[in-house]
């Protein structure tokens, strides 16, 4: 517990060091304290007041513009002007529920399902990535008649009561259920990455196995297949075959929670699931679905769906509303119109490769796919020992250099950077300029 | 499990019927099987194709226009300029997180929490109403220790697997949990009105000590003061009193469900549990929030918000961002302005006592408070005897007529009355002479 909560505060302001900052800053400190109380968490040393956005740039009421290599949500880019046209035209005309017809949901539908393999045909939507991996919980119980879940030690799937439950990176005040397994993540850099995948296998199935011996079945292996909060482990694509096999055998289903990788964020693929050549029974999407428009959904197998309709109700009140259905259109138009995939393959490819030649005794391991990047900070490359501090300082000498990135990993020592998928060369440019001299400062 | 499926499937399509409708709703609803499966929900016999909403009217494809006597989520009325203008402005502009500062989100949680009673001043953003309710499930354990929930019989909270767990009314292939214990709502018509306060009270008190015999202790009594899936059952201002004292009493806590009464519905006062004169421990908001924009929150006590905030950590990705923050600033501009709460008790009033003049032998009883209206569809006025036949009967008369209205309560059999606020008396003179003629085919 004490370990989660450190990690849970990693990069957070401290609320009663408000002092030093700017009177406007201060300001919107003591109005946050006041209305959010004093445990919601800001992040930076010095944190941000932002007032506009566009493409890969933030920009602060003093008129500093941040280069933006941490938010996923806005994966088209802040403010992409398809998504606001589309958002304002639907809104001003239709918003309404999915409990009358109207037909653009059925459009998204169609073209969001056709990205998938073609067993998954069905959807559901809600507003979250919470909601739908909420969602997918209670039909991974449903159709398995199990209720147990294996997950990895620092994962993270949402907020709910029922996915704290399975997000073991989540500070809670209540102790694990007993129907929740954990397996280590698979650290590509701290074990042989060649034999991660039979090793991952063989904890799952142990799992499984210690889970009966416990009396209990098992209902679902969910994970998100680049293992972000674990601290963005992609592996070898197809590390994870074994893994859902063993899931299936057991009468297990397997949930991918795309809400990471999905939307061509990995470069190679549409899907974290289509880089291990896999077909899941539900997958689990959201931030980055609407460009920053509440909207998340479970696309899954019609087989699993019928089941659970047929004895259970779900209806979300703003789920797959037209206005939803318009956001995620502009969205899928513009990954494809501006080449996104590809350039989140080429990009990320550059950025890692420049970041390797930093050379430097700290930056243990660059690792990742696309455009989600994970740096493992450590004390020296012999020892490999995780570095906290140092990554903190990292990501604070990089907010002082104004380039936005974050932290991940059960260490909290891996520096997470997933930019808006139209990060290119040039931001990464100016982005390795300042890790330049973020690093030397922190070393 | 058999009436409440029964329930559910009110005022349900059939999604094998599609033969006999116009070319164009065949073909949206075959596209909905195939995505949406056969068990996602439509309403009416005659599905509607919808194009366009403003203010309390939907339009269709065919050019017909509907008078909507049933969608709250649109409080202000369908497509509000104001809101569909502040949307439109703040998502071009910056939309981000509340790990961020950004003054309007402050701006909007000061404008919210001063409508509540002093003790309540912290609020946490969420975004929708189901993510509400299992926010302060959450709290509720976290801060009482204890983990029983009282809820009355046909109770509907939400979606998510906590929630649903807590909603009575909800199809679920799962028993009842242990640690639920549900009280009979406050019939106010089959019950005598001036004793059913105690009577509510009682059966709380009996379920705390059955909770306790178990072995539970009370976490927390949760309700929508207008007891609305119950069939709507607003009660006498202050009935709850008691209820709630007991709860105090036996360290539970009172979250307040403001999804269905808050933001004026009610007429007399901004909040449901305002008219009882009763602080709740929480507050739970959703569908009117942001007039159709998904966002929800908890409002809570500093002291409980600590509590939770420090052993557990709460982030919500989408919840509270600026342009829900907009959304939300705009909602309460047009509450204000246009005085939508005096009108929802004005024209609530018109409409109960022009309903009450019909006479007709079924419409047993009339009640409600603003635009908050139920109306009991017996076989006759002596027996009382719920007739959810008839009550279908008239929805889809209504629905002929070109009006929409919905069905609730745990016979199925009340008419739920309760469209955007800026409904007025010209639009309850259309509705009066509609639902006369619908009557009439019914009886």
């Amino acid at each position: 517990m004490e370990a989660t909560r450190k990690i849970l505060e990693l990069n957070a302001f401290d609320m009663n060091a408000a002092e030093g900052l700017a009177p406007e800053v201060t300001s919107l400190v003591r109005r946050r304290k006041e209305t959010f109380g004093p445990t919601s968490m800001l992040f930076y040393e010095r944190p941000l007041n932002l007032v506009r956005g566009e493409g890969v740039w933030l920009h602060d009421a003093d008129g500093t513009r941040y280069l933006d290599a941490y938010n996923n949500v806005p994966s088209v880019g802040h403010c992409h002007p398809r998504v606001v046209e589309a958002v304002s035209r639907q809104i001003g005309t239709l918003n309404t529920h999915t409990r009358y017809l109207y037909s653009n949901i059925y459009t998204y539908a169609e073209r969001l399902l056709g990205t998938m393999p073609g067993p998954i045909s069905n959807i559901v939507f809600t507003c979250t990535g919470s909601e739908s991996a909420d969602f997918a919980i209670r039909v991974s119980r449903a159709v398995t008649g199990g209720t147990g879940f294996i997950v990895t030690d620092n994962a993270y799937h949402g907020n709910t009561s029922a996915v704290t439950e399975i997000s073991p990176s989540s500070a809670s005040a209540e102790p694990r259920p007993p129907y929740v397994f954990i397996v280590p993540a698979p650290d590509t850099y701290r074990e042989r990455p060649d034999a991660v995948g039979a090793r991952f296998a063989k904890d799952v199935r142990e799992a499984i196995a210690k889970m009966n011996a416990a009396g209990i079945r098992l209902a679902a292996f969910i994970a998100d297949s680049i293992f972000s909060s674990d601290g963005v482990f992609p592996g070898e694509p197809g590390f994870l075959a074994e893994t859902i096999a063993a899931v299936h055998q057991a009468g297990g289903v397997y949930v991918a929670d795309e809400v990471q990788p999905g939307f061509g964020r990995t470069g190679e693929k549409m899907w974290g699931f289509d880089r291990h050549g896999l077909v899941p029974d539900m997958v689990v999407m959201g931030k980055p679905m609407g460009n920053g428009f509440p909207m998340g959904g479970v696309a899954i197998k019609p087989n699993l769906l019928e089941a659970f309709g047929s004895k259970s109700g779900y209806f979300n009140t703003f789920g797959g509303n037209p206005v939803a259905a318009a956001a995620g259109l502009a969205v899928l138009d513009v990954l494809e119109e501006e080449g996104l995939q590809q350039n989140s393959f080429e990009t990320g490819a550059y950025l890692r490769s420049e970041l390797r030649i930093s050379g430097a005794d700290s930056v243990g391991d660059v690792r990742g796919t696309g455009l989600y990047i994970g740096v493992d900070i450590v004390t020296d490359k012999q020892s490999r020992e995780p570095d906290r501090d140092t990554a903190e300082k990292i990501v604070n000498g990089m907010r002082d250099r104004n380039i936005l990135i974050g932290i991940a990993g059960r260490h909290g020592n891996v520096l997470k950077i997933r930019p808006p998928l139209c990060f290119n060369r040039e931001h990464a440019d100016i982005f390795l300029d300042g890790f330049k001299g973020a690093l030397a400062d922190a070393s």
